[in-house]
């Protein structure tokens, strides 16, 4: 397990825990200022400024990328089918103009049908896998927390998650993993091993914290530290399957949206440093 | 599986449903009024209006029990550990007076150790089993949706609360099983194969719906058919599994409690006979 407490090289800032105090080029120049060396960028905030302007904002301030975000929010409706296919491709591109070592994929929620839309999600997983493959951009399903499974992602558990890359790669051909973020994960009786069978297939890995109680199911996550996961103990397990990237920072929060973005920045660097 | 269209005949009510309607025995005049044959009564509702005159106005009112919430809430403070024990055995005599064909289990939740909160009630249920049995009032673990986990309860899957019986119950000797309530098990995606696996497991079925905005995580749940759960779906496999009981209406609603007692439940037979 690395040690963390030296110095903040495993850093990366996802770049919507500060989207409510500047724009991506904002961003860029305030990690740059932290001595932050990765960002992980989402589509949005990319097209705001422009994919050239944002991806030399980027490459000037020599940050590397620990992740894009994101594609999926994959449809049954027929009508939206190649559309949403071609925007995944576009999105696939961008990521790969980035250099970004993954698109996470947050596939969509479900009304009823929850099987037929899991198994819609797969099919829409398998249809990107080729191109994902030939850009080298490799896709990183992210399974969310199962209170989010009726709006925004019918994929809920690391099982789940590592059950559809072994039936979309059964021969561990690459292209394909999971993104891990500790707020979804966390409660799972069995996160341990499933995070042991998952090994290589760890593309990225999210930390924020739970907070009790929580005002929102949706933006009141916590800054690590502030709630109760046992964020070292998922870490070890995460880089004792192999994982040995960066450390992505991600908290939906009305609070540290509020907050100026160079003291969520210290805080960020101060807790990764000592309750990571 | 059973046509419940025809009449309410295994529709139950759990009482915390109309707890701010009226006490105890208000709730049981309700129900007898409307020609419903069980309830699943509180501890604090009971104790509220006294044992003996609780379970008088039930059996009075012709009313058969589909369980009795409940037991659980293990501790690991040492100094409250023989105390919560003490209390859990009187919930097991309560259950026995009542007649409750089971004591629901609502296990706690924990602070960051979740490994050892599930070591400790997986102790506390052991502990609890010879009582039980000697009672003739088994136990039924509740597994509470993940968005619990924290402060509720540490056991959150189907998966997870069969383990435990199966740890503790090797041979299905009886006195242990699960409570199955569509809200916090709904968006699992090996719900139905470890419905299967439950088989005769399967103590109690609760039924109420997942509100698409959720405004509320603890008293926001909603009216069968007014979510998104396939409710009938999950009927199905409960049933497939061998349950024949009660299916118990178990709704948390600031909205239901502030309307007429009798509106809710002319609106729960409605419904249950329409969308369960």
């Amino acid at each position: 397990m690395r040690d963390l407490s030296n110095d903040h090289r495993w850093l990366s800032i996802n770049t919507a825990t500060l989207r409510k105090q500047g724009d991506l080029c904002a961003i860029v120049d305030a990690c740059a200022r932290h001595e932050i060396r990765a960002v992980a960028p989402w589509r949005d905030q990319i097209a705001a400024v422009g994919l050239d302007r944002a991806a030399k904002a980027i490459r000037d301030a020599g940050l590397a990328l620990s992740g894009y975000c994101r594609g999926g929010l994959f449809t049954a409706d027929a009508a939206h089918v190649q559309a949403m296919r071609d925007d995944n491709r576009r999105a696939l591109d961008e990521a790969h103009t980035l250099g970004a070592p993954c698109l996470v994929l947050v596939v969509g929620g479900s009304s009823r049908d929850l099987p037929g839309a899991r198994q819609m999600v797969a099919d829409g997983i398998g249809a990107m896998l080729p191109h994902a493959r030939a850009s080298g951009v490799p896709l990183a399903i992210e399974p969310l927390h199962p209170m989010y499974a009726a709006d925004r992602a019918c994929v809920n558990t690391t099982r789940q998650a590592l059950d559809i890359c072994d039936r979309l790669d059964p021969h561990n051909e690459g292209g394909l993993g999971v993104a891990l973020d500790v707020f979804h994960i966390w409660w799972d009786f069995e996160v341990h091993a499933q995070i042991a069978r998952a090994g290589r297939r760890i593309l990225a890995f999210h930390v924020c914290d739970w907070l009790v109680p929580m005002r929102d199911m949706l933006n009141d996550r916590g800054m690590m530290g502030d709630g109760v996961i046992d964020i070292p103990r998922l870490r070890e397990s995460v880089e004792a399957a192999g994982f040995d990237g960066f450390i992505e920072v991600e908290i939906f929060s009305e609070r540290w949206w509020s907050a100026p973005i160079d003291d969520v920045l210290t805080t960020c660097i101060a807790r990764y440093r000592s309750v990571v």
